[in-house]
This record gives C-alpha cells, structure tokens and sequence, in this order.
C-alpha cells in the first residue's frame, strides 16, 4: 500500500493521525524556515508543511529542491493549520512531513497545470496526459463516466439489454465515406468499420431482442468541420413493437433523469413540435427554445406598399428583440454588417424600434405607417422597448439567415444560459432531401425509415412532401439523438430503395441479409441514437465536444500526441495484398 | 402501444383482464374445434386459444393458416386453462382471442427455433437473427448484459472511472499482427485497430486518473484458433499508486462479486500460486483446482533402478487418479495410446494399481518393488483404490503431457463441474520468454511489465531467471484475466527495449510518446485485463465463447450473416491512395 489516504479527504477530524499520500507537487512556497508544498491527486490537494525547527535538515533539504510535477510519497501527521483555507475540504488541516520519498522527477511541464493554463490548444492536445491533470479536463472524463453510468442503469432498469455489435462489418457506398480495413486471411477484401449498429440493432429486433442499447463507437471518414471527430460516440437504441408515441416517452424518460440526476434539474413534459413547424417559427430543425423570439412571418402586412424588396420576396419575416429598443444606431448598423457578412449571406436589414410610448420608427418609414407596424410588432410579439429585426429573401435561405441573427442576439443578450435546460422533440421529418449533385433523393434520416402509413402514395407524385416518423431530440439548440420507426416489411423496404436509385441488384448486394431478415418474421420497431460527446458536453453545460474526449483528434483526423496515422512497414502492406499508389 | 403486457407476466391474478400481446407464433395444435397456439416474444410464452364454440368463424380460420413464427398481435381475455402446465410461469392461463393481426409473416425458418435445434453451426450463423430468437443464445446475450452492469457497477462503486480510449491509433509491430485503416486524409498513412488500450491507460496514469477501467472490443489479425475471434472485448483497468498486492485484492473483490450476484456463489480468499509451483504442480500456468491430481516429481524415488526410460529423463512426475485402479487393463491401454496421440505426444505411460489391500501392481514390476512403489504413492498422495500415471521426459514437454491427460481424465471422472468455481492468482510470471524463430527474447506479457526489482540485475546474465511483477486470474483452468505492474521510470523502460532487441530509434519511433509521458512525472502503476468473452462463458457454465457474442465471425474471421469482408469498389480505393497487388 503506497497510501492510507487520497489528497482530498483529510480534515479536521483527522488531526494528530499519522497519514502516507502520494501525489503531484502543485506548488512549493519556500521562506526559508518553512516550506510549503500542495500535493495533489485525482481526489484533491493537501497542503505539506516542513519546518526547520520540527522538520530533519536533510527532509528540509530534499523539500527545497522538489520541482512543479515531482510524483511524491509523503508520510507525516495531519495538523491543524494556523491560516485556514475555506475553499477546499482539506483547508483546516496540513501535514506535518516526516518522510518524503521521490517516486518520480519530473521535467517542468510545457504549459501549467492549473485551471486557467498558459497552453495553447495544440500544445494541450500533444501532451494530453498532462492537460488531463487539470481539474477542468479531468472533471469532464468523470463527468462523462456519470452520465455514461446513469444511461446504463436507467434503460437496464427498464428491461434494455445492452448487446455488443461487431466493428468488422461490411462497406457500403450509402450515407458517408466508410473506413475500411484489409483483410489478410481474405485476399482483396475488406472490411468497413460501422457508421453506426443501425443493420445489427434491426437484426436484433428480428432476432426478438425486444429493447436493446449499446453505446457504442462509431466512425466517419468525413472532412471533419470543426467539432466533428473521425470516430464518436453513441448510445444506440431499439425498440420492438413500438410506435413513435412510446420511443418519444422512453427516451424523454431517461433524458428527464439525466437533467435531474446529472444536473439536479426537473423539466415538465417535453414540447414536440413538427419539423415544418420549427422551420416556419425558428428556422431551424433544432431550434434552441431558452428564449423567445419566434419568428414573425410579415408576407400578409407588408407586400401591400411600393417596398419592392419586400414585395418580391418569397418570404419576409422577423423577430422581436426583446429590449433591443436600447440598441443605438451605430450598433444597429453593426448588426445589419453582421447578417451581411458572407456566412450568413442576407442582403440587408430591416428594422423597427418599438418606442415606449407605443408609437414605432423604422428604416423603411418610407413605406410603412404606423398600423402597418404595429401589426407587424403583433405578428412578431415585439413589445415596447423591443426591436423588431426584418429580413426577406427565398424561404430557405432567409430562415437559415434569420435563425442565424436569432442565436446570435441570444447570445448577446445572455439569453443561452448554460445551467438552464430546454429540451424538445421535433418529429415528423421529410423522408427524403433532393441531393443536388447526384441529381437524387437520399434518405434524410437513413434508408430504414419508415414513411407516414398515408404518405406512401406521395412518392411517386410529390417525394419531397413526404414525411417520416422520424424525430429528433433537441437541447438548448443542439441536436443530441435523432431517430425514427423502421420499415419492417420486405416489399416496403424494396420500394424505399427503388426510391433512392439503387438497383435491385445493388439493395440486394448490400443489403440482401437485412432484406432476407425480414422474410423470417419482422415486428414493428423503432429507434433513437444520441450522440454521447455533444450530450455530455451540453450536460456540462458546454459545447465544445473535445473537451469531454479523453484522446480526441485534429481537425486533420490526427492524434497529435502518438503521431497517428503513420507509414506502415512494407512487410504489412505485403501481407495484405496492398500497394501504395 | 402495440401491447398492454408482455408474454411472460399473465398469470391466474389477471384472469378476465382484456390484455393486448405481441410476439412470435412459437407453434400451433389444431385440434378442428379448438386451435391452441403459443405466442413468443423475449420474456416468455403464452398460450393462445381459439374455439369454434366461443370464437368467430372468420378467426378460427385466421387462426387455421398461422405459419410458425409469423408475427401476431393479438387481443384477448385472461381464462383459466384446463390442463394447466406447471413448468412455466404463465402455465395457469390462457387467452380467449377476440382480434389477431398478423404483423408479419415469415418463411418457415431454416432450423427450428427451439431450445435444442436442428440446425448446424454454419447455418446457425448464417440466420444468426433467427439463432437469437432461441433461448440458450437469447440467455448467453442476457446474461452478459448482466455481467457487464454488475462489473461496471461495481467498479464504479470503488472509484475507478470509466474512460474511453481511442480505436483509431498507431501500428506498432511488437505484440500481435495489427488491423490497419488506411487514411485518406493522411496519404499513405494508416492507423491501426488497438489491440488493447495498453499505452492509453499508461498515460491516464500520468494524467492522474488514478483508477481506469473500460470495457473496450480490441482487435488482431491473427491466424484463428478454434475459440479465437479477431475482435474481442476486454475489462481493462488501471491503478496508480498500487502494489502488486493491491491490484490483486481489488480485482478478487470485483471476481467475487459477481460470483456472488451473477452464480450465487459465495467463494473465499483467491489461493495465490507462484508461476514456477503451478508448473511444478499441475505442468500448467492457468491450473484447474477444481479437483486435485497434483504432480508427483519422482525423480529421486524412480531413478535408481535399471529402468533406463527414467534414468534417462529430465522429469519422471506422475499423479494419482481417484478410483482409477477401477480401469480394466484394456481401458488403461487405451489411455496410453491416448497419451502416445501426436497431439500430445507422449512416448508411453507407466502405471501403478493401488490395490485395496494395500499392495501394488505396476507396469514396471521388473525394475521396482513394493518399497519403491510406496513412495511414489506418497509423492503423488495416491490412495487405495487409485492409479498412479507417470510420464517421463523433457521437463517441459512431459509437464504439459501430464496436465492435458490430468485435465482429460477429470473430463472423464466427470470433475470439471461447471457449477462449481475455483479461482486463483498465478503470480511471478517470466519477464521475457525465448522466440526460436526471432532468436531473441520477446516480453511474455508486455514491453511495459516491470521485473521484480531484486531481479534487475539478472537481466544481463540469465534472463530467463528474472520474473515479473506479472499475475493472471485463472478460473476453472481458463486464464479470465492477466496483468502486471509497470515500468514507470524512462531509464528502465529503456533498458527493457533494449533488452527485446529495439534500438533507441525503433523505441522512440513506436513508444516515443509514452517514454516522454514518462519524464513529466510518471506514477508508480499496475493493471490488469480480463478477457470478457472468455469470463462470461465460464460464469456461465460453459467454455465455448461464441455461444456468448450477438454477431461472432467464422474460423477464416468471415461474418457469413452479412458477407463481410467484401470487395469495394475502385473510387473507395483510389480515394485511399491503394491499389490491389
């Protein structure tokens, strides 16, 4: 036993007891007559002390020459201290050192191991052992753990079965780019590694599994844009004889119980919105619902003037700032900048000032009098002391424009409170999206989702009005698992891929198991995977995923800190039948 | 809702319930007037009846035409049954059927679905979602659902965190073959599939997360043997600041535990066994103690006489087996063409009949007496009534002689009781073993285990000598998990590499990270990993890990469910800078 204590659980009640730890040096203070040293371990800090009239001399010397980082043995006895720290548990006490072993040296470290650290991103990521020893990156991993735990013990608790599917799987050219990995003992062929269970998880419903979970890893050759990782986590879910209602209730469930559990936070039942209505009220398909500032559409009360901007559009709209009266003009032109701005792409600004007195100004008075803007503040729900923010252009585009100004607003004003939590279901998506390069449909989801029963006979006259049951849950504007009932029958599933332009040859090449698996018996079932990085990080009151990965890669898909990838030797390329182009 | 309950809760207290169900058409009786059928989903079977007198025409004839494992929803009321069938929990009822539809139907299965089938492996595997739907595989998946949560529980009960590790790394090619995975991205480059998280939680160490566990598939690309899958899952964990000792009684405690809440089994302190005295005992380093028949040496009481076969071995050992004087002459003749197998590889087998009145017969009476034969009974504790066998040779290979016919005889006397669990530490495992093929030492657990640190010294001048800090946990004579105690100094990891045959640039090339990691303050830190698949088999009862894995690949690491791995097209190739030799 190298220690009877960890560094962070001696008090007051401890005193005159003699104690061993081990730890990192944090910190030394040395006045010469005394020397104070803070060792810390995954558990917390205890503050050392050594002085030249109760400590040895040669412990006093070996004291002075400890460095930042020096894996220490320490015994000695837990006294009281004379200068209380209230901030941490071990504040009332110190340890009076009697034997210091050296278990390690340590080089200074390449940035500081403190919450705030001096260390750029990369510099971090490079020596990740390192920045794991900071209290912000280390309480992450273990944040995640407890999440990772309750998930397990919830959907146990309620009859899930948590069941491994393989990582050597089978490519297909569907969805994103695949890894693959060669095979030696099968010359020329290769295995992929799975996007996610999706194939296995339906097999296990047809196999009777009934509730089945995983969370699992998956991978995505992608060009990664920022926050995305070439492998990730998910927590995989199935469900057999179920209907969209009952894998709403089952995972709104155990969300409900993450926020309280992880968080300490109660939320009501979950809003559920349509995905067509989400799009008309924030723009978006994950809106963030925090706040307010629903969207106003304005068509009706003000294409009726000369204002031919407005007039020509396909859709004006706008929303209320609340108190963005106070804005000054100089800021209000910075805004209107800020949606001009290549990322956001609108083409100007509208704006009206709901002045106190109910009375408005705007930028168009030119056109509009004061009933016209008064219906438009109705529309928009602007109150007095509001801004009301106008844009118009093709529908898609200027939803996606004024989402975007939305967030942004919201952030200004304070409105994305971390600690608050507004979850919300959005259901009923397009089945289908019109890719414009392939000149296809592709499945928005995946081409396992079912369509609405009384939508079927759209795809052939209208394919893009179609609508599935598929739902995605949303958190404070993030889309944290998203899913849909299945197709269970042989034919439906047939139709579904004569859709998305493959052969039968083709469906039957790649898919030809699933297909067959559903000639022997397939009950109706359905699913959800949440992404595990963005719901952790979201629950940590976060967004940036990397933060809750132990060993996560470079926007280039490197691991920075083991050189991965690299060369492989020509002895292993040979035996897998491989060259280098 | 697709059902109000499931088929395995109805029971006489929900008689005259109206109730909905859902399942599979496990099978039908048509009796003319009265159809019986039993409908199956996860938890259980319940009888379904239609009647001519009490049921509609046009549902009889439903009823008529069910296929086996067609997917029925069915409504219903509670009855008591006539005969009822006390073997199964919902056995004292039956349901009056009002509606059925059919779901799903299904093609008749291509084996039966039952507990014992008539189907062969290869079939089994190829429809493994209708294998699944059996019992004993349902169970097996169950089952390990359970191990998994309880291991996870209680790991997480006693601080260890679980932290998922990377599976996209970097070939090393010490250890096993690595599984690659071309990037695109980093143009002839390639990652690898870990083999085991090793390194990463090394590092965790450094970055002190104390205590690591994960439960994590690792991969390798090795020729299978029987009982072998390229992708495996392991229990990895990690601990700084620990003994050899520590390690030990943690991971007795976890074993423990789920003896007790997964078998029932309450089991006392683990015996530890050095690896030397388990060679010596049982010619084996994962021993079965289930039973005895411990070993024997004879050297000092059989080489005294005439008998040129011993004088000649290195090794005379023989045990003792109970009750084995029973065997006529023709069975102990055919027990020594067993032992003369190629496969095992004996030249012959000496035995000695303990007679009841206390006297012997051998097969040697030429060369010893009744004295002689005394003191080999001793030395192997053979009682009246036993036979003593003895082999003789090269110690190595006579000791692994001995132990496969030590192990086949308890086969036969029946004393490998899967109920029954006897666990014990190895310990003081050999740092290095000699590879004939390479010419050089390799490390017999890894390059990362420390040697014993009274044995460094060793290393230059009998390397063969120096043992390890190295444990496995072995149960009913399986290896379930392994691990050792680490080298966390640079110099001594250095001098280990050396040891293998790297030179400083081949170590720096390929552990260069963790040798750095090891500079900024490395602590003193062990693990261990148990072979997952392997353990929830033996918990189990059974020794054949396949039984226990949802999607298991063939011999060849083919999954012939999905056809994997296969041919991809050229862009997937080109795309990854490869070309086909």
């Amino acid at each position: 036993m190298y220690r009877t204590h960890h560094c962070g659980e001696l008090n007051a009640s401890h005193i005159n007891q003699t104690v061993t730890l081990c730890g990192w040096v944090q910190k030394t203070r040395n006045k010469g007559f005394v020397i104070w040293v803070d060792l810390r371990d995954r558990y917390g800090i205890t503050q050392l002390i050594f002085d030249a009239e109760r400590s040895e001399k040669t412990l006093m010397e070996s004291a002075k020459n400890l460095g930042r980082e020096f894996v220490l043995q320490i015994t000695g006895t837990v006294i009281e201290r004379a200068s209380k720290n209230p901030n941490i548990p071990t504040g009332d006490i110190e340890i009076l050192v009697d034997s210091l072993t050296i278990l390690n040296e340590a080089k200074t470290p390449p940035f500081t191991i403190e919450d705030d650290t001096d260390g750029g991103e990369e510099l971090r990521m490079k020596y990740r052992y390192l920045d794991i020893r900071r209290n912000p990156v280390k309480n992450n991993l273990i944040f995640r753990h407890k999440v990772t735990q309750e998930v397990r013990n919830y959907l146990s608790s309620i009859n899930f079965i948590e069941v491994e599917t393989p990582y050597l799987i089978k490519s297909t050219p569907e969805g994103a780019r695949d890894f693959v990995v060669p095979s030696r003992m099968n010359e020329g062929q290769f295995y992929a590694l799975p996007q996610s269970p999706q194939t296995f998880k339906q097999l296990l419903m047809v196999g009777g599994m009934d509730q089945y979970f995983q969370i699992v890893k998956c991978f995505r050759d992608e060009d990664l844009r920022a926050d995305r990782q070439p492998e990730f986590t998910q927590i995989d879910c199935e469900m057999s004889f179920v209907e969209q209602d009952d894998i709403l209730n089952t995972f709104e469930g155990l969300t409900r119980h993450l926020l309280k559990t992880i968080n300490g936070v109660e939320v009501g039942t979950f809003p559920r919105m349509s995905y067509d209505e989400a799009m008309k009220t924030y723009g978006n398909d994950k809106p963030d619902i925090r706040f307010g500032m629903a969207f106003g559409e304005l068509n009706e009360v003000a294409q009726h003037k000369d204002f031919k901007v407005f007039n020509t559009a396909e859709l004006v709209v706008g929303i209320a700032v609340p108190g963005g009266n106070s804005m000054s003009r100089k800021d209000i032109d910075k805004l209107i900048d800020w949606v001009r701005r290549p990322q956001i792409g609108a083409m100007g600004m509208v704006y009206v000032r709901c002045n106190e007195d109910g009375s408005y100004k705007s930028s168009v008075d030119k056109f509009y009098d004061q009933t016209d803007l008064a219906k438009w503040a109705e529309l928009t729900k602007a109150k007095s002391g509001d801004l009301i923010c106008v844009l118009s252009g093709k529908t898609k585009a200027v939803r996606a424009q004024l989402s975007a100004l939305r967030m942004e607003l919201a952030e200004r004003l304070g409105l994305r409170n971390p600690k608050e939590f507004a979850p919300l279901w959005v259901t009923d998506f397009p089945l289908l999206e019109w890719d414009e390069e392939t000149q296809r449909y592709h499945a928005m989801h995946h081409p396992f989702t079912a369509p609405k029963p009384d939508h079927i006979e759209l795809l052939n006259s209208d394919p893009s009005a179609v609508r599935a049951n598929a739902y995605d849950l949303v958190l404070n504007g993030n889309e944290i698992g998203g899913g849909s009932i299945r197709i269970y029958d042989k034919k439906m599933q047939a139709l579904m891929f004569d859709h998305l332009g493959f052969t039968p040859e083709e469906a039957k090449a790649q898919f030809g198991f699933l297909m067959n698996a559903f000639e022997y018996g397939a009950p109706p079932h359905g699913g959800i995977a949440f992404g595990l990085d963005r719901l952790v990080a979201i629950l940590g009151g976060q967004e940036t995923i990397r933060d809750f990965i132990a060993f996560p890669k470079n926007n280039s898909g490197r691991d920075v800190m083991i050189d991965a990838p690299s060369p492989i030797d020509s002895m292993q390329l040979n035996e897998l039948n491989l060259k280098l182009k």
